[in-house]
């Protein structure tokens, strides 16, 4: 199995699912071709909350602002997952994920190649290929492919940590999602017990909910959202706005 | 096989794959994630006029403005298909079509589940795992699955019907779809024998045609759309915005 | 292997999943269903730029402001490939690099077809079956199939060319994609050894560049893009944007 998840909306994708085809019969799964676009963070972000939940697989992650430069391809293994990328710490939070799952490290390698066919579309012409060379020869086995060697600095991306004393809470937006609701890095656990409480978010108060009908639509709320996270969200509308918040916002959550 | 609908856009549809792929080898065929959002008539409509398309399958279809309240989660079963959505209405008319062309009674199904990991992405933490076993068990044997008990009063939901009188038919927009083609309630045996005729939508006069190329680019027109339905288009334009109809908006046409 | 391309957007492409699967259980996979809305030359392109990556399959292409209207459905092959598609020119210059690449000259079929359940979504009802009666019969033996007749004078689409003369080209805009890349008829080679170098695009100049990232975040560049072509691009932006160019339009590029 192979995923794939890029920020190259439409019909990118498709050439480098053929490039896939071309070589493996590989069962590929669409992640999402719509992340945030050239959103690094933002990438990283979303694969590390969707691609722990598929089988072991060839991770192929996408998301490239450096293309063209000489910023290296990384393979990483973990366990019997394998994750494809630039060299620009996309795939580091996921990698983390999946050891923490898995009690497995991570163990990271560069890809070599030279030439490729543009310098725009390494998704097409670098990573495509990768990861079907990395699927055709086995996760276990992958340090045995010639264009592969170990990898000693590979860049890292780490989200910020938010701070919690008592009834406050200083964090950060991590992202928003596609319905709106703003996900904050505060753990949820920081609403432990207080459903039904009010809550300031940078001032502007909403209810502490664990579903969001349970306000009437239209209405702001904070609940633990799936990530696990505080989330400002609003049932049937859009939390990103009814609270001002965009990713990477300053947010000061106080009982 | 299992097919998958929801209004989750990108990239919450990846978690659901993967939680499934872990259970099931099925084959996996998305239907669409940009169901209109949180908006069940809609979602009711378009499940109802693709999956009946399909051969015998799971079908998921997570549309949920409800989820983390106390509404149940919902299995049908239809001849050789099964349904699995939240006991919101939405899969209702589209089991009334598959009986209606396969001649088997829907049966329904209460999905029993306690403690999900989110109270926000039952898509994720319920249905998808609901579907995984229900494909896992075969749709003839689900109610061998544990967590299946009879459902006596699963919440329905019925289109509006338009009412037909000579030259004139009074009804609804039920849906717009993606080419802002406004999809009405009224039968299109209504403009049978009419090709070439003068339709009047609300008082905006449009002729009745068998191809949005039958008029010039950007004129209006009226057809018998896909659905069987009268439609009101625009030639590589939208009806939407030339007729001024929403979904939900009163229609009255007259010859 | 069946691909599908569209510009049907969402839910459409689902219908003809289910209607191909009814009758193959050919492994279907989405090039994409967002293709500019019934602009067949881009589709042409888009297509063009593909398909020719993937493995021998049928290749599904419905982008058909024509529908309902008496245009053939037709049916070529080039090779071990098919392409199915209305006879509006949308696959001749896909063939045609198929055929470049494979030495195969492309033939061409009508696909016959009667009383279609619609007028308006041949998608579902003509070109879907069609795709999977190519494919279940075989491509090396689709003529074969009763529904199929020699097509003499199928409908052609050729991108313009453009001029170079020395130092100055003059071409057109092809597309622009979804990063906002202005992508020209101009041949790359105009751009080779000319690296850092100034480039007027219609008196607005920019770098040659050969990655986004040598110039700053929302900065102009010109580079040859994954296409071969000229494309006018923005670091992190849109370059149609930032140089005024919209598909279809004039090009003038000047050292």
């Amino acid at each position: 199995m192979i995923t794939l998840a890029s920020d190259f909306g439409s019909p990118y994708p498709a050439a480098m699912k053929g490039v896939i085809l071309r070589e493996s019969d590989a069962r590929l799964v669409d992640v999402t071709h719509e992340l945030p676009r050239q959103d690094v963070r933002a990438a990283a972000f979303w694969t590390r909350e969707t691609l722990p939940y598929f089988p072991p697989a060839v991770h192929l992650v996408v998301v490239d602002p450096g293309v063209g430069t000489d910023r290296a391809a990384l393979v990483g293994r973990v366990g019997d997952h394998a994750v494809v990328a630039p060299d620009n710490g996309v795939v580091r939070p996921v990698a983390r994920r999946i050891a923490a799952e898995t009690g497995e490290d991570p163990e990271w390698f560069t890809y070599e190649y030279d030439d490729p066919a543009s310098t725009t579309f390494h998704g097409r012409d670098v990573f495509a290929p990768a990861a079907a060379a990395v699927h055709e020869v086995g996760v276990g086995e992958l340090e045995s492919l010639p264009s592969i060697t170990p990898a000693d600095d590979a860049v890292d991306l780490r989200f910020p940590t938010a701070s919690v004393e008592g009834d406050e809470a200083r964090g950060e937006v991590l992202v928003v999602d596609d319905f709106g609701n703003a996900v904050t890095n505060v753990p949820g656990a920081f609403l432990d017990g207080r459903t039904g409480d009010t809550l300031s978010v940078n001032g502007t108060d909403a209810p502490v909910e664990t579903a969001y009908a349970a306000v009437e639509p239209g209405d702001r709320l904070v609940t633990v959202g799936s990530h696990g996270y505080v989330e400002c969200d609003v049932n049937r509308g859009r939390g990103d706005d009814a609270f001002g918040l965009e990713p990477g916002d300053d947010v000061r959550l106080r009982f």
